[in-house]
């Protein structure tokens, strides 16, 4: 099967399948239908079905889906079956809630570094992560960080991206709210918290 | 036209379209045709399309879509064509980082407050924002604020949910890694950094 023909707005929801198919399969659960899923999530449960064929996952008529098992190819599909490092450049306010995130353990991503450019922050230690000088980014070549956190100001993300990019990285969290040019083989994902912010009135009832 | 019945997939990629739309406008744009955009975007050119049908929006054959008009249509459907008030509870890290974030104008959202429950920050100055204690949250009843930002601990998400909720709140972004609780007519979208960052390994090249 080519992984790479599932549509990103499957893979987008796949993540989310995965937190709450987690949830209960810590709570027990061995099976659950799209029904269960589509109430927990409010998600359509034909999508629900959609999504989990793309990767041949059909459930079975009257017990659903193996929840353990589905967890398996969704962590193989999304490749969190392994543990990923990562390195976050620029500990700002941003950086600094970054680095003290809770979530990101589930997912198997290990924030091994941290980078600024002031020498008032090196040295300095967050969540058991030393801060270091930019000018180290390249030492992520020998410790197999492929994945880049950016939080730096907007004017410095570009020269960041390169910098990561140059010592390995080929995969890019970016919470610069622009653009930054990478080579093709780097896949860059941009967090815009304005964008989510802009879908809320939407949904709010009228004065 | 029932504006409920937009698929909520579309009303998440119609704050990205406003974005890019704007962009185009401002660069002097009159028309725009759904494969412009897609080359843009990276969204298929039939997913536009679709989606833009949704409220009724048809391109013109070998011309395409009216930008100015587009944008109009969009705001119009995400409730933005008027400034939207909101409070921010927790200014911590993530809280300052949210309210020192420059992207939230364009949409027309104005954070007019913000409320911590340490004494230190209080009265301090964030942005032009005076920090109050959290006992004032009811004082948003009289300054027409109906969207709360929450960027507290966990522990303290629900009440501070119920806090903004008493407050006549109806719309909440929230940042805690946990589901709270509110009255149906409040809408909550809560943002999971894990999430995105989760679908990143799919897209890298394997080592």
């Amino acid at each position: 099967m080519n992984y790479r023909k599932i549509p990103d707005e499957t893979i987008r929801r796949l993540p989310i399948y995965l937190r709450d198919l987690t949830g209960f399969s810590q709570q027990g659960y061995k099976n659950i239908s799209s029904k269960e899923l589509s109430g927990h999530l409010g998600i359509n449960p034909w999508q629900i079905r959609k999504d989990f064929s793309c990767f041949g996952a059909f459930g079975t008529c009257g017990v659903g889906y193996d929840v353990d098992k589905l967890i398996q190819q969704i962590k193989k599909i999304l490749k969190l079956d392994t543990i990923h490092k990562a390195a976050l450049v620029g500990v700002g306010n941003l950086g600094s809630a970054v680095l003290a995130y809770p979530g990101f353990v589930m997912y198997g991503f290990d924030i091994v570094a941290a980078f600024d450019n002031d020498p008032k922050k090196i040295g300095k230690k967050i969540n058991k992560i030393t801060i270091e000088d930019v000018s180290k980014i390249p030492s992520l070549k020998n410790k197999d960080v492929r994945i880049g956190i950016i939080t730096v100001p907007r004017q410095a993300s570009q020269q960041t991206a390169d910098a990561l990019v140059s010592a390995g990285v080929t995969g890019i969290l970016n919470f610069s709210p622009c653009r930054i040019k990478v080579p093709k083989k780097v896949k860059v994902i941009t967090i815009n918290i304005a964008l989510d912010l802009a879908r809320l009135p939407y949904y709010m009832p009228a004065r």
